[in-house]
């Protein structure tokens, strides 16, 4: 059985707050605790006032051709390492960790007005950082909405994560009719944050999830990270 | 709070079983039943014996170059609108319901030997009856596991609803800060087949999930089925 509660009555997080401290009570050994990625951006400071920005050519040109704020558009440009498609107001990027997703995960969404929230620098980083300062042996997912090339709708996945498998391979193990389980790796990590995602609210103030009945994927050290997630570029057959 | 628990104890599905009769007594009103597609598919009676297809020309050249067997590319392509990439081994196909996934949803694991499972002919459709014949106000979801584009490691989604808002778009309405959440559509079907495919084990016999939890998004209604979540040809950046 797995289930997932939001852990209710967090304040509004601003830069330099101690997350740990909010959230240690709620946290048990065996525990996943999923993170919408911004309280992490938040706290540590990864937050840009729009006015601050100067757009250069490449971000005013992007912004034109979309119907985009251009000072939007070069903070996604700062963030990305290419932009995968622009096309009717969408910019798909592919992220310094490799991740591809619309505006490289810049969002005007759940920020005070005039600001932008970056995702962590290294959110694998954050990940492990945070589970060290919880002192529990729970897994840490730092969460962020991804939309789908061919499906409708955003899903939550893993972009961060310490002490969960990313993974589940089931790759040379057999199913129940002894025949070989050759294509099947589970996403677990990306699952466990879907899971998280339906047990809160978008519009109220529930970033922090608790996820219980995942111990099996639970680990004691801090493991490979959502950096095994990314499929490399040399396997990427939609570029 | 979300909870996914696995129904135990169900036998071997074979053709023509009821599985309405088999999973009553375990789902009641504002519950959201998963099924993974394969038990469905196999009460439907949509299982081949790979010993009875005949390859044509083009299923044994794709066969040929990507080290495949030709019978298995051959229910492939009678399953697929369009192969869109065939690299490295794998056959991305767009299904005729408009599914883009490797090899059409044909899977020959947990199956018994020499046969292939394909999808339900009309997935909603399995759905739709499922839940008459349930007599509950219970949401259906029939999932399969997806690879992803970007991506290590597969996520179940749903290929089939019935009941169950697919999708809860937040769009117009506003978060904490009175921000637009404008581009917060939230795949809500996708992620109850994702948090029930962490509530089953792939080896064992477990292919029907109860979640808890999602009332909310429990319609009177059939409502529009997993179609709605397919992104139309039109709107494809990656084809």
């Amino acid at each position: 059985v797995i289930a997932a509660a939001a852990i209710p009555g967090l304040p509004e997080i601003r830069p330099g707050d101690d997350l740990a401290a909010l959230l240690r009570e709620h946290v048990g050994d065996g525990d996943v605790l999923v993170l919408a990625h911004k309280v992490v951006s938040k706290a540590e400071g990864r937050v840009v006032r729009i006015a601050d920005i100067e757009p250069g050519p490449e971000a005013r040109a992007l912004a034109e051709a979309h119907d985009k704020d251009p000072r939007h558009v070069q903070v996604v440009l700062d963030e990305s390492e290419e932009v995968v498609r622009a096309e009717r107001g969408v910019l798909v990027c592919r992220t310094r960790h490799g991740f591809v997703c619309a505006n490289a995960g810049v969002d005007a969404s759940n920020s005070e007005d005039g600001t932008l929230v970056l995702r962590p620098d290294d959110p694998d980083a954050s990940a492990r950082r945070l589970r060290a300062a919880l002192g529990a042996t729970a897994g840490i997912v730092i969460a962020d909405s991804f939309g789908r090339a061919w499906r409708h709708g955003q899903c939550d996945v893993a972009i961060g994560i310490a002490g969960l498998a990313p993974l589940d391979d089931w790759r040379g193990r057999h199913d129940a009719h002894g025949n070989d389980l050759r294509a099947t790796v589970i996403a677990v990590a990306d699952e466990a944050a879907a899971a998280a995602d339906l047990a809160r609210s978008k519009a109220s103030r529930e970033p922090a999830v608790v996820v219980r009945g995942l111990d099996r994927f639970v680990t004691q050290e801090d493991g490979p990270g959502a950096r095994a997630l990314v499929r490399p570029l040399s396997e990427d057959l939609f570029r």
